[in-house]
């Protein structure tokens, strides 16, 4: 008997139909004898509805409150599918954050998660009862209600896989696994059997919308077995494991990409010790999150600073440093913000050299300016124009032999 | 100071700016320098929206899982409510029922408080926040989620009152107190400044919106000073008493409707011990609800056994009736659902004699048929044909001279 933790994202349980067909995909595991704890997301567009009616209120909502409204999202999915299971002869019950413990610390709506009591989901599992998980809600030490971010759910599915020591956490969603790269850009895009923990983390922070960092996070620290699975269709999905197990390994596994990206640039900066800090201090403390960061070094003892934000926080940041610009008596500040990051991931790159090259070959030949380059021990990143973005995702797909028609000799 | 349980309705918290004017009034109370605790409804049409979802599910969905759906409705209000009173600078916090202990029994859907626990309601008080509570829902022993039933919202602002021992319990809704009558059918029904508890519980039972039967009785139980009011005018409402408090009480206080009545009669059945129970006996355990009861005896040894439903169970009365009337060897079944109940209420009747009579004068004077009477120490019933039913009223408020103009003797 084997004991999956599945996870139903919002769009899985979007609707009653949906509900009911992920009712229908849980009783087909339990008719194969085993044991399924579910977790769902609240209802596609609900989680929003309720934000807005949170903002309609209050231009900056009590974030204690904010919480408790968005948490009812989730309850009402957790009722739904314990009703569609129970009328389908499979007992099962709805469970809210604080009636299975799952404890945060009090950060309200980016809480973490600090444990999980088992007791309940065991005895239900114990005595063949189905237990209905909220995803993306928790409860702190005093008793509020919290959540964990967007992408929660995904964290709530792979902690309760943890503390169950289940055999598999099924992150089930409206893509059948994790792809070569963006099968809407490039064609013979392929899926894979499998990924490591490393290569999801580094697609999942590159925007690519399966999965979230957190949970990705979460599953490699406690050794959580991860797959990536469609809600709708049969198929073995994505298995995310702790370590590429072929001798073959490809070098690089998959081309991401993310257009949630902007350039920033001050210039003619002195170049004495403490400007980078100088920079990136009022940044941070914004906060606002940065990305790459480049600095180039002129001969007139001037230097080019340059560093990524997320899109949404472009203006913000062109104004936090706008004051820092005169303070450090540099030239200019510029930006940029259609701007794409495109990257090659894989634990293979490790030990292969020349993956940069044939890279950055690839994209020269079809004349595509890399304006900004980023590497680490399994990903190279580039920024391009956002006009090249298909282009580049293509001809990097093709020079790493990554599509359909050639897999036979990489695998 | 004086502290205040304050309970708004469904429609009373229907849209954001209705919360906004929830707020609004709770502030003004704060203004006034006295405490406030809120308990809110789900936004009108959220229940039946959340109730709808739970049947197309599943055709007899879960009564826990319904629970669980229903709650979400009120999770949204107090959230809601709490980020609008913070918004103005009252520091509000929201709670659901397990967050004060709102104990019930585990009757799913039907669920009874058991006991609040204060403690975190009082201590938020003396320190200046508002509390805002979910109504209508409660925590069984295991944790559960468990609902009071339709009305259960009022039930849960008394309680709550009757625990803080608070000094008055308003029900702020869409009218602004109990009237001598429904002023849409009678022009110069008068708001009464009190009622007593008797009174406004006859009156709710019979139909008339303003209160739950439930939560009149528990505030009698508690003798929680109760008051029904505007939410959205200001005025004095009707203050609910445990006594009359006027020697010169009027006879009758008000006279009350309701359309939600059926009839059934049994004709020609034998006259012999056992009859009743053996005609109500199937109508109780199905659970149908059976309100006035008529047995007229007949010179042959026969009786005819007429007794009132409400009008949704009329159809399934009949068929629970058919195989009964056989058996008994009764003559006919027959029904009618176009009749309504039109009732005089007032603790005033129990020392006067002759109110009976007034109000069947007034009724023959119309040339209204009365098909059946009920009376009680405070309560004269008659059903008739529905197309009365407005001039019943009316010439019934005029019997008792109720209506504005005639007001000055009467008090």
């Amino acid at each position: 008997m084997v004991t999956y933790v599945q996870k139903y994202g919002g769009t899985s349980v979007g609707n009653v139909e949906r509900i009911q067909a992920v009712a229908e995909r849980v009783s087909r595991y339990l008719g194969q004898g085993h044991q399924v704890v579910v977790v769902v997301s609240a209802m596609s567009g609900e989680t929003n509805r309720l934000v807005d009616l949170g903002r309609s209120i209050a231009a900056r909502p009590d974030v204690r409150e904010m919480d408790v409204l968005q948490a009812a999202g989730e309850q009402v999915t957790v009722a739904l599918t314990a009703m569609a299971l129970s009328a389908r002869g499979h007992p099962a019950r709805s469970y809210l954050a604080d009636q299975v413990a799952i404890r945060t610390d009090n950060s309200f709506g980016k809480a973490r998660i600090t444990a999980i009591d088992t007791e309940r989901l065991q005895a239900d599992l114990d005595r063949g009862v189905v237990p209905v998980v909220a995803g993306f809600q928790g409860v702190d030490d005093e008793g509020n209600v919290t959540t964990l971010g967007r992408g929660g759910s995904d964290t709530t599915a792979v902690a309760v896989a943890a503390a169950l020591r289940a055999d598999e956490c099924q992150i089930c969603t409206d893509v059948d696994g994790v792809y070569t790269a963006d099968p809407r850009i490039v064609a013979n895009a392929r899926r894979l059997d499998c990924i490591t923990f490393e290569e999801m983390l580094e697609l999942a922070s590159l925007g690519s919308k399966v999965l979230h960092p957190r949970s990705v996070e979460f599953a490699g620290k406690y050794q959580v077995p991860l797959r990536v699975l469609s809600s709708f269709e049969e198929g073995p999905g994505t298995l995310i494991t702790m370590e590429s197990n072929s001798m073959e390994q490809p070098i690089v596994s998959g081309i991401a990409y993310s257009r949630d990206e902007a350039k920033v640039t001050i210039s003619g900066v002195p170049d004495v010790p403490g400007v980078a800090s100088g920079i990136l201090g009022p940044v941070g403390r914004a906060p606002i999150e940065v990305d790459m960061i480049v600095q180039n070094t002129g001969a007139d003892g001037l230097t080019d600073f340059t560093f990524t934000v997320k899109r949404d926080d472009y203006e913000r940041t062109l104004e936090l440093l706008e004051p820092v610009r005169q303070e450090l008596g540099a030239r200019a500040l510029s930006g940029d913000n259609r701007i794409v990051k495109v990257s090659a991931v894989g634990v293979g790159m490790r030990s292969h050299a020349g993956v940069a090259m044939r890279m950055f070959d690839a994209l020269a030949a079809e004349n595509i300016n890399i304006q900004m380059i980023s590497t680490s021990e399994i990903k190279i990143s580039v920024v391009v124009d956002e006009r090249y973005l298909e282009l580049a995702v293509r001809c990097m797909h093709e020079a790493f032999g990554l599509g359909e028609d050639k897999v036979g000799e990489e695998e």
